[in-house]
């Protein structure tokens, strides 16, 4: 364990030096503030103007602590060195992409939460959260406009032996006008996650108030369940099986939702959308049901090629999206070939953002006034 | 540092010793199964049918691993000492109290939580939480039975400048007959929690929901928001100032809440009741405004005498509790007096249990029948 120590420390000394060496890198800009997803009156983790990070961990007698994230957007982490105060601390090498990141913090082996920050559920487990504010945070920040609802529900499922849970948005003023009746769209979250990601991550309730607020868009329902997507280990989709997750989705939730909600229930004003593994559900159950779900949007999340549609007349809009970083151009070629198909079709390129939920957000607010309006 | 080590693992071996020289103990049974608590597909912690918690924990190079749980309710924690796979295990010197616990792990000196469990806002931190199942839980249980909705709305607050959180319970049915209208109970949560306390550590939509299920109720709304109560710090109640959290409550959410769900909007169909500081809170609003509360409800939280009760008349219920390891003499006593001067009073002692959780569940089994029924 000596010898190991030993080790460590000499990288993390050198990789100090050569840190210190690189003269060609701007000087880290002493503006850093608390992160907005801290916990209440937790300082840290930090972010400057530039989108770097800092981190403090309190662990006086551990050995190592290191950062998953950093180092500009690669998966080495950020190592922490030992302060004066006993406290460890580390500021990230570069600066991070805008938006929301998942991370944790590796203790002497052991990976841990930040006791920092909030956690969300991402990985298969709650992890703890760091947000880089993005220009355009404005369309996702919580103003001074009338609110939806999120609800939790816990609807009957026969075909899994419980009750299961959704969310699932209100517009503003769904509990005023009691005749009026909302179209619905049926938005997954990606592997690793739940029925959380959406709100928690994505503040997909928040890009709704703020489009409505603006008369943007046409207010609609958004319905958010566990996609059973985690039933698979990594790298196990080819093993995915639909079938229990299209049967609780079309048999159990979609009945219940037009139960219990204003809906207006029927194909031209139903909508399904996922966000990468999401969308590879969204992609077979849409196919599999062109007489469900009128309205399909795959964020990262693959492609509809124009041979898969059986019926055109049945489907008002394809949405195809991804990160600049990711495949942009597979998502434009398909869009192209899906219009010269006759099929209404478009594609969003979100601009310096990987496989992430700044990709997603961007998604949600390009995707939602296109939805219903035809 | 050294030697710290040392007297440290020296004391632990000293209190394996002293253990296992108990020979008047009855044995661990070995049927330890996760807490229902613990994140999806996590093994540790671990409860048996005694109330034995264990622990494990892999931070392969730390130096020592505390759970802040453990030796029969004292606050002085269970040690856990490394295995022959270099994890961390440990069992709690003693069976704990039926219902939840918070607790964290205390790694190298560092404050984490367990990443094997769900994490619980509590002591102004999002705390690891466990389970211990009680001789009656079946009253909190999520069951095949109709679900009420939980909301959650950001309702807008010009007293704070901004939008404020709450969570909103709705029996079941409450979206199908549109022309009921309900009584509303404003429940709070304690010091160092929050308004997701009563949902998520509490169980209360369950609760409700058994409740209805088996006809033993009224069916009401329950209204769950932040009392600002964390804004002073641990031992500074004597400081704390109710004003800004009683302009938020009365003139900001109820109006919201009566304009936003079907709400019989007057004070004989609506309560207010809190646990712990929440009592506190509301013992000094609703003797200030006994024009907007008609049942009043302290749970761990305090008693009223009869000579705070200025207007008998508009009193309809005080329901005073706590658990059987707190004051039940005091509550029992105060409820007696408040009888006397002519006010209907009960009192609910929980048996076995202290200031936590499962006091508060059963507080609320016992009170959700009393209200709105005379």
């Amino acid at each position: 364990m000596k010898y190991r120590q030993l080790i460590v420390l000499s990288l993390m000394l050198i990789a100090g030096d050569l840190c210190s060496g690189q003269t060609d890198k701007p000087a880290i800009t002493e503006d850093f503030k608390p992160s907005t997803l801290n916990q209440p009156g937790q300082e840290y983790p930090q972010v400057n103007s530039q989108g770097y990070a800092r981190f403090r961990i309190i662990a006086p007698e551990a050995q190592s602590v290191v950062v998953s994230l950093g180092l500009g957007g690669t998966r080495r982490g950020t190592p922490l060195t030992k302060a004066a105060d006993t406290s460890w601390v580390g500021t990230t090498a570069g600066p991070m992409e805008e938006g929301f990141h998942y991370y944790h913090v590796t203790i002497d082996g052991g990976v841990f939460n930040d006791p920092g920050t909030l956690n969300f559920y991402g990985s298969t487990r709650w992890e703890s959260g760091i947000e880089i504010p993005a220009h355009d945070q404005d369309f996702y920040a919580l103003k001074d406009v009338p609110h939806g609802m999120v609800q939790q529900i816990l609807f009957p499922s026969k075909s899994t032996n419980t009750s299961r849970r959704a969310f699932v948005y209100t517009p503003p003023g769904y509990n005023q006008d009691q005749s009026k009746r909302y179209p619905v769209l049926y938005l997954q979250h990606g592997w690793g996650e739940d029925e959380t990601a959406w709100t928690n991550q994505g503040h997909a309730n928040l890009i709704m108030d703020n489009l409505i607020a603006e008369g943007k868009i046409k207010p609609f329902i958004i319905v958010m369940t566990y996609g059973m997507t985690n039933d698979v280990k990594m790298g196990g989709i080819r093993n995915f099986d639909i079938k229990p997750f299209q049967t609780v989705l079309l048999d159990e939730l979609i009945p219940y939702i037009d139960t219990n909600f204003r809906t207006l229930a029927d194909q031209p004003h139903r909508a399904m959308a996922g966000l990468s593994m999401g969308g590879m559900e969204t992609k077979t159950i849409t196919l599999a049901r062109p007489d469900v779900f009128s309205h399909y949007a795959l964020l990262s999340g693959g492609i509809y090629a124009p041979e898969d549609i059986k019926d055109k007349s049945a489907v008002k809009l394809i949405f195809l999206s991804c990160g600049s970083f990711e495949n942009p151009t597979g998502i434009m070629k398909a869009t192209t070939a899906l219009k010269d198909a006759g099929i209404n079709s478009v594609s969003f390129i979100s601009e310096n953002t990987r496989h992430e939920f700044q990709t997603w957000r961007r998604s949600l607010y390009e995707l939602a006034p296109l939805l219903f309006v035809r």
